[in-house]
C-alpha cells in the first residue's frame, strides 16, 4: 500500500531543517575528544557551548532495499587550527555506501578506509557529490565562513557505528594552513 | 582502496548534466506507446522529433551495499492533455526503493503499486523529496513551463525493468485539467 505520509518530504537547504523530522543537535560539549587540540577545546568550551551541527533524518521504511536520507547543518568555526567537524561514523552494516550532496557552504569530507587506514579528503560544495564507499569511516568539516548544509543518502539497514571512531579517532585531521584546508596525521599535529 | 575518481562528481542542476557521465537521451520517437492519445502523438511526431528527456548516471561501484544516482532532465510540453513524461520503470530487484530530489521546475511522479495497481501522484519540486518504495512502478511528468531536473538515488543492485511497463503501461495517466495536473484512469481517458 502506498502510504501518502511516507512518500513525500520537504527540506530547507538554508536552515538545514526537514519539515516534521526529528533532528539531533550537537553542541561543543558533545564533541569532547573529537578535536586534536584538547587545550584549545577546553578554552573554547569555557567561553561558551555553541551549536556545532545538527542532523535530521527521513526514514520511510526499514526493509532490505529501503533507503533513508539525512540533512546535515554544520556551522563554520575552528578549534585551534582544526575546522568544526561532525563526530563521524562507520556504518554498522559495513558494506553500506552513502552519497553526500552539497547544498550550501564549503565543506570537506574526510574518508578513512577501515582496513588500511588510507585517508583522503574530498571537497563537498553545492552541486558536488561525494561517494563514501562501504567500510569507510567518514566525517564532515566546514572549511568556509557560512553554514554548510548537505544531504546524505544511505541504505536503511546501514546503521551508525560511532564507537570505533570514539575509541581510535580518525588517523588524520583537517586543519587550516595558509587559509586552505590541509590534511595531516593526528600524531604529527600533536608533536 | 579509496579510488579518487569514484569519490567525487559534479552536476549542473540547470542543464541536467553530470560532468563526464554518460547520458541517455529520449526523443519523442522513442516514446511510442507511452502517451494515451496515440493520434495526438502521431500528429506531434509528424511536426518534429524533440528531445523529451535525458538521464545521466553515476555508478561508482556495484557491491551489495553500494548506491548509484541519476540526474534527470525532463522538458515541458504535452501530447494532447498529457504531460511530457519518462517511460517509467520498476526495479529489476523489486525490493529496491529510490529517493527523488527535485532541483528545478515543477514535476509530478506517478507511483503504481505493482501488486495492487494502487496509483498515486506526488509533487516533485525544488527542495522536495519523493520516496519510491520497492515494488512500485514510477514515472515522472513535467507539469510546469520550464525544464524539470531531479536527482534519483537507488541501490546499485536495483536494475531497471522497462518491460512490464512497456507491456501493460501504467493504469493511470496525468493530464492537465483546468490548468492543473490531475490523475485519471487510462481506460477512462480513452473512452
Amino acid at each position: 500500500m502506498l502510504n501518502p505520509d511516507m512518500l513525500r518530504s520537504r527540506f530547507d537547504p538554508v536552515t538545514g531543517e526537514i519539515a516534521g523530522a526529528r533532528a539531533v543537535r550537537r553542541h561543543l560539549s558533545d564533541l569532547r575528544g573529537c578535536f586534536a587540540d584538547s587545550q584549545a577545546y577546553e578554552v573554547a568550551l569555557a567561553a561558551g557551548n555553541p551549536l556545532i551541527y545538527s542532523v535530521g533524518a527521513v526514514e520511510p521504511a526499514d526493509g532490505e532495499g529501503d533507503l533513508h536520507y539525512g540533512l546535515g547543518l554544520l556551522l563554520p568555526g575552528r578549534i585551534g587550527n582544526e575546522y568544526y567537524l561532525t563526530k563521524g561514523h562507520l556504518h554498522a552494516w559495513r558494506p553500506a555506501a552513502e552519497f553526500y550532496f552539497g547544498l550550501t557552504g564549503e565543506g570537506v569530507m574526510l574518508l578513512e578506509d577501515e582496513a588500511t587506514g588510507e585517508s583522503r579528503i574530498v571537497p563537498l560544495s553545492p552541486n558536488g557529490v561525494v561517494y563514501v564507499p562501504g567500510c569507510t569511516a567518514h566525517r564532515t568539516m566546514n572549511v568556509g565562513t557560512t553554514p554548510l548544509t548537505y544531504l546524505g543518502v544511505y541504505p536503511a539497514k546501514a546503521g551508525h557505528d560511532y564507537s570505533a571512531i570514539a575509541k581510535n579517532s580518525f588517523r588524520c585531521v583537517v586543519i587550516e594552513r595558509d587559509g586552505k584546508p590541509a590534511m595531516m596525521k593526528r600524531k604529527d599535529l600533536l608533536k
